[in-house]
């Protein structure tokens, strides 16, 4: 079985090697000499564009896209669209907006083409060994390639979501939940370093991770990372917010359900990539106007 | 080995029972007749007074008290205080403020008797079979009776936490960061339920516990408890809130650290509480008094 995965970055190139060793015939297609010389390495077969791509498959044509959502996965999706023919099945792997995967499917199913929305978690180590995969899109398309979602995923760690779009939207409260667990866990652990206790960070991740209610994979990420380097003082507080969580809060606007927590955890991943914050401006102002306190002036 | 359990409700008869599959001869002590009588059944030999348990002890005494923090356990250790004696142990097992626990053995010291703050986390079947145990308090006496707590944790499940009140302040950041996580996961749910997929809750908590970033022994209950009831449709969104996240707050305020997550899950845990709610009561009085928006009337 051919499978041709399109972007072979950290995902891509990790699903690629997955791929091949559950023995289907792989080819990668990426726009940076780089990124195939990479995927070249690693035994991969490679090509460098859409078109060369739609050709080389000899049977079933399987497009497998682990691109940045956004910009570079509509453009490919668009120049791709040129070349489908019926019959063909879309998978689409990246951290999607639901609402673009419904949009897409919708145009795609005009040319009978199947277009599935592939939610994707687990990480690098995941889509190497053992991701998992929400998949969204008609039954049909899903069940006729089940076998590879079978295949790439730990034991049960693929699901047939539902209707286009279920699949990225699954992914996306997932996203949201990973920002209220981490920011939970980021908040507990500030306290611990902070104590007077002097607490080993390292020893009290581990602790938590053999037997405690709060258990997880990312409290054993918790773990590796304050192994590596006790109090994490070589790092910065500043962290991306990559998309999946404001749609998450923006979902839960148009559907009036509150999400405090994972609102809350998102505005802080906002304010840590503030340099100053103009709130907190406003406020010294205010403070300064009615009690004369004063305000920090820059250097 | 003698131990005496001082407790025997879901907690101390679990723990009291993994103590005994580890051969150590158990001797539990609860006022309640019923809890004592359900103790017996399991093979614990009992007694109803602390005075009675005192006196029980051929060797070595390890008072290990399982109760509800506050007045219950301070009640029991200031009855204990008039029976203790030079070379005897305390384990303080409940959910205590770590300030109660610095207090506590500071009074013990002084009859030379340690006393040992040891959050508790894993639930019950933690206590049946692999606790999950953060030690604080004089490291001699910790080092001297390690081998318990080893017999009864999982591999690495347990900790010397430090000086007298670590063990709890663990705990009590365990269970604030808990609490996020658990929110989190509620909100995200939310979102779930009442999304127009018509989502399998069960299948979606089962693909996130394979594979997913967000896998997690909280996970691994949602998975259960959804198996049971798909959409929770017998239960009411209420929760209670038993100490530990107020005092993580509390100890964030005194430390001037934010925690914003965790705040706002404890604060949901208030609300659920309610029967009505007055800050939405003033809101929706104002919006009628400068909009002449209707305000809902109680029938």
């Amino acid at each position: 079985m051919e499978i041709g995965i399109i972007g072979l970055g950290k995902m891509g190139l990790n699903l690629a090697l997955n791929l091949k060793d559950d023995q289907y015939q792989v080819i990668g297609l990426d726009i940076s000499e780089q990124a195939r010389l990479a995927a070249k390495k690693e035994g991969i077969t490679t090509v460098d564009s859409i078109s060369a791509l739609t050709q080389v498959f000899t049977g079933k044509r399987i497009f497998w896209l682990m691109l940045p959502a956004g910009v570079p996965t509509e453009n490919v999706l668009m120049e791709l669209y040129q070349f489908v023919e019926s019959g063909d099945i879309i998978i689409e792997g990246g951290n999607t907006n639901y609402k673009d995967s419904i949009r897409r499917a919708a145009l795609f199913k005009e040319k009978a083409v199947a277009f599935l929305d592939c939610g994707t978690s687990g990480g690098i180590s995941g889509a190497r060994n053992e991701a998992c995969l929400m998949i969204g899109g008609e039954e049909a398309a899903f069940r006729e390639i089940e076998y590879v979602f079978k295949d790439i995923a730990t034991e049960n760690g693929y699901v047939y979501a539902g209707p286009s779009g279920s699949g990225h939207f699954l992914k996306m409260v997932h996203n949201g939940i990973e920002y209220g667990m981490m920011q939970a866990i980021g908040e507990g652990f500030q306290l611990i370093e902070q104590s007077d206790y002097g607490f080993d960070l390292a020893a009290v991740a581990k602790v938590w991770n053999h037997g405690s209610v709060i258990r997880s994979w990312l409290m054993e990420i918790a773990e590796s990372q304050f192994s590596n380097s006790p109090r994490l003082a070589e790092y910065r507080g500043i962290v991306a917010a990559s998309g999946e969580a404001k749609w998450t809060v923006e979902t839960a606007l148009e559907m009036n359900v509150a999400v405090p927590t994972i609102a809350m955890s998102l505005f802080m991943r906002n304010i840590s990539q503030e340099e100053d914050n103009f709130s907190a401006k406003v406020v010294a102002a205010l403070r300064n106007g009615f009690g004369g306190h004063e305000i920090v002036v820059k250097d």
